[in-house]
């Protein structure tokens, strides 16, 4: 097991403060690419490389394939396990996930590779890639609970404090998702954002726990389409950050019904798309 | 012309504050798909597509390539221009650039899949993924300039004053270009951390002002691999973020030659590699 790479990393480092410095140990938030491969009885082939941080690795293989659309669900995947492979270094093992597949054929992986472009014969655009969602099959998103505003202002101390990594890193991004009174279900922690979120809808993918309806997913950063991608096809209603959202995780919130917030710190938020899910106050009389 | 994306959207948003509601017109960073196609005389490819904010594309697309090793230099590169396909709409004409290449033939794209997969016989690990940067013919950065350390300290100020999008919108990543003195050469902004390197570097290459080895590139954000890899292809000795590293941004650095600083705040920074090209003060008496 001495290959196995852990969540954080020690390192000697130079801090410089104040006209002075000093040698000191430090942790660093790991790194580490991630190889998915899909797994079936007469085939393997390679989908993905993502550089993540290690832990929970599994669910983030589930989640990737949920969320680009390569399994339906629960029941399309078989067991799910590191590399054994001999002729891999030990080292090498545990970057590489072998997810099996309960069909008897890999799926077209080619098409896969066209859906992973969001290429198409007539050009792309934000539009085409909401549009794309649509022909997927994305519904839009059923109303699902009223939220109240009280609630939502705790969620980024309850998501800071539930961030274990980041607290002896200072370098993970964090996604939570949340009951709609507030109560932390699961956070995970990764160096990539998208990789937070797919670890988070593998582990309910994993647990038989979706779609996810009833549930609110906040991010500890800026909101973008590929967030919200993630969070549509998981059925979640509700998507809250501590920062930003583009233009395109407004529009997809928006056209699939989805409640976006942003902007979630101190006694202030922005809402950017269904406000219907949110009871708030009457508006202000200017 | 109407169908060009701009870099920031305005959206109607509500603002929530203290108990209060209000609608407003906000500015939300754009988030659209760029796809970047090889053209040479005989035939077109599609070799990626990225979520960028529309500005600067011609240089994301050069920057990308170059970064990916597609192209070895200027020269590799002939006319660069946004479709003009009759057939695509025209809304979707300023999400395509197509780059030229001086070559006869298209580059081996199923290599470059592989390239950007990452993937070889023998499994993924961060180790093998600086190999590979290694097998690319990446060199050892020179000794490049010594920094003053109060040059640093100024850094991130000159860098958010410099973000006009940031400071309308709230939610872009900027990477800036800096003299050995503290002087801000370029500047680049966008969703993405990644995008924005490679329009720093697109600009460069385009320019023809590469290799980098008298400058600094300090990024907004955290770095990450990714930020370190694309500043050793450019050149560029030293990299400063105002947040953390990941470890293998540590390891990429430190086996390059490079010089990476972290947690670039006020009066203070980390040091992770390369503290030879700072004059720093001697070590504190403890």
């Amino acid at each position: 097991m001495s290959g196995r790479p852990g969540s954080k990393t020690r390192a000697r480092i130079l801090a410089v403060a104040d006209g002075g410095r000093r040698a000191q140990s430090d942790y660093l938030a790991t790194e580490e690419p991630l190889e998915i491969r899909l797994v079936v009885a007469s085939a393997t082939a390679t989908v993905a490389v993502t550089m993540r941080t290690p832990g929970a690795d599994f669910e983030l293989a589930a989640g990737f394939l949920y969320g680009e659309g390569v399994v339906a669900g629960r029941g399309g995947i078989g067991r799910i396990s590191y590399c054994t492979d001999p002729q891999v270094d030990a080292e090498q093992q545990y970057n590489i996930v072998n997810v099996g597949l309960t069909t008897e054929a890999l799926p077209d992986l080619h098409a896969l590779e066209r859906h992973f472009m969001m290429s198409s014969a007539c050009g792309v655009c934000g539009k085409a890639s909401l549009d794309a969602l649509e022909l997927r099959g994305c519904p839009v998103v059923p109303p699902g609970p009223l939220l109240d505003p009280a609630v939502l202002l705790r969620l980024p101390e309850v998501l800071r404090e539930g961030q274990g990594l980041f607290e002896s890193t200072g370098g993970l991004h964090a996604a939570g998702l949340f009951t709609p009174e507030g109560e932390l279900v699961a956070l995970r922690e990764d160096v990539g954002r998208h990789n937070a979120v797919d670890k988070l809808v593998g582990w309910a993918l994993l647990d038989g726990r979706l779609p996810l309806h009833d549930h609110l997913l906040m991010v500890s950063g800026r909101s973008s389409y590929e967030i919200l991608q993630k969070a549509l096809v998981a059925g979640i209603p509700f998507v809250c950050a501590v920062s930003a959202p583009s233009s395109l995780a407004v529009s997809l919130a928006r056209r699939f019904g989805m409640t976006l917030v942003g902007f979630l710190r101190g006694e202030r938020f922005n809402v950017y798309a269904g406000e219907e899910r949110l009871g708030l106050p009457a508006a202000s009389s200017r």
